[in-house]
């Protein structure tokens, strides 16, 4: 307990309080260890963890420190959860869909396919349950998930070959993780998962036909556009990619008010940063990838992007009727929010976007 | 200068600096007055002003409290700018384009006819130079302007009569403000401004046959929908509405670094709660619009869209070819980056949600 709260609860509060000579409550500065999944100067993600560190301390006057331990640093990518649960770090800063085995409800606020965008992601959370339902999973596991970031809607894969319809997907051997990838299996697909440095070297040995990972921004430094030239958009199984701030509930709990209200403020700044950085950067990338290294942009077929929306209502049914309770109300109210949201998107939105993209060029 | 930058600069920073009694080193708790252009409680903004001030409150732990003043406590809506540059108040919640008076180039960071939506002008000003323009057009009046909110795509408007093309548009007496009216009377409108709380009146007197004001979620609370049943979409002279946060420079900078942090981390965590708070609320009020009030939701004629769209290119053109040095580099570095940004909300985000729209039901 820190010592204003133990004042507050002692009854100390007010006049009493103030007598107290100030250099005996004067909070001790912290510093606090930021395990993260990504690795170090990571597009988008990466940086984006550091910068979130920093405002804390910036915001905090060095009261609380955050120090970025990078991907593998002090604990493997896929460990940063545990790691805040078991005490070795107090925060990490990764993505909830990577610990959908401990509870089936989190993928739901990173992303699923078919499902929200970024901003319709935001809704959800803040202003129609989400943060509430969020906050009982984890609370299974002592810890509080902020949102702390967002791709936005990512791409759809390199592929070796040209894909004319749901024909060319069969046996495909395909490289993309979680829910995107059970839609992709659905559709004929061979499916793997590999770490982000491996996957260059299966597609040019051709133990890949084809790769999906993030976007323009991260791709780029990957080199993936020199074994498969066939940049396929969008991604329909990854609409938005939110990453999460999580934080050992009982250490967050401790801190002083204002340290609370700074971390959450951060983390939700950061969010806006991080969604904007993709939106500046990515086709920034995308333009280099066409100009200088001759990708071919495709879109996929309409047959593809139907299949995969059946496939993916698979899938979301399949939450729907979890015998998790904690995952069912979860699929329930995305879907529900979900079906309020796109309205918006899809009625005021997109016939914007549609409107500028077709008579307005300066 | 506060105590901390005056130790820094005295160089008495450091052990020296650790030496001196604590309470001698305290920092006075302040108090700062925010006037606002919204009426108490208007949905969205001003609800989000009075949010972003108890942020503000609470991040610095009660040392910096802002007061908030509605719409005419202070001062009269449209002179919050001017409070804030004569001192009678410190900080202002407002949106920039009420200043175009001052500077033309102010449009861009609120939004203009068919521009930015509210990620692509986060992109712009966050990471492609737009803020440092901001600062440059606002360092001529002493004030620090940043992003506080966002409306997203607003909605086009509330006609008495349906529109079948720009025939239908010749002489029709539409409330409608700033370059959106430009655009509103290049298609023939007879245009006009009035505040709020006039707009309904009008409509059922007949002075006007049409009025846009926001969108469901503030046009529902005045009642429009009694006079005119025909709901357009999309506003393509506000496909975003960002609201600012203006202090006045020579305060900021007297502030320890700490709370100049809080109150930037504050403005900007703030901006991704408005706009979540539309796109979860706009939805929500067009379905008791339809529900409740028998609304007609249309769409414009696409021969609209196309004039809207020939109409706010001149009006563009304008201010790429201002006489005004900042106006125009302002414009070339907002035409710049729709063009860069404009890609990926058309290439990527756009077909996702015209295939989730198409394919994807549940």
């Amino acid at each position: 307990m820190d010592r204003r709260s133990f004042i507050k609860k002692a009854g100390l509060a007010g006049a009493a309080a103030s007598t107290l000579a100030a250099p005996a409550i004067a909070q001790e500065n912290q510093t606090w260890r930021m395990v993260t999944t990504w690795p170090k100067n990571f597009p988008g993600l990466g940086v984006g963890a550091q910068r979130l560190a920093d405002r804390i301390t910036a915001a905090s006057g060095g009261r609380l420190t955050i120090q970025v331990y990078a991907a593998g640093e002090l604990v493997p990518p896929l460990q940063s959860l545990d790691a805040v649960i078991d005490g070795s770090a107090e925060m990490s800063h990764s993505a909830a869909y990577y610990w959908q085995n401990k509870s089936a409800g989190l993928s739901f606020f990173t992303g699923v396919p078919y499902g929200m965008t970024s901003r319709e992601l935001t809704a959800w959370v803040r202003h129609m349950g989400g943060q509430e339902i969020w906050d009982e999973i984890y609370d299974q596991f002592g810890v509080q998930g902020f949102l702390s970031g967002d791709t936005g809607t990512q791409a759809g894969g390199w592929f070796r070959n040209e894909l004319t319809g749901v024909d060319s997907i069969q046996g495909l051997r395909f490289r993309t993780p979680g829910l995107g990838g059970q839609v992709w299996e659905k559709l004929g697909a061979s499916v793997t998962n590999m770490a982000a440095g491996e996957i260059f070297q299966a597609l040019q040995s051709g133990t890949l036909d084809a790769a999906e990972f993030v976007g323009p921004y991260n791709d780029l430094a990957l080199g993936f556009y020199q074994v498969a030239k066939n940049y396929y958009f969008p991604s329909f199984v990854e609409p938005g990619l939110a990453t999460e701030l999580v934080v050992s509930k009982s250490k967050y709990q401790e801190l002083p008010s204002d340290l609370q209200a700074i971390i959450r403020d951060c983390a939700q700044a950061e969010y806006d940063n991080v969604a904007a950085d993709f939106a500046a950067n990515d086709p920034r990338a995308l333009q280099t990838l066409v100009d200088e290294h001759g990708v071919n942009v495709l879109s996929f077929p309409d047959e593809i992007l139907e299949a995969g929306a059946n496939a993916a209502k698979e899938i979301m049914q399949g939450l729907l009727d979890s015998d998790d309770a904690l995952t069912k109300k979860t699929a329930e109210s995305f879907v529900a929010s979900l079906n309020i949201v796109r309205q918006k998107t899809e009625g005021t939105d997109s016939p914007f976007i549609q409107a500028r993209e077709k008579y307005f060029h300066i």
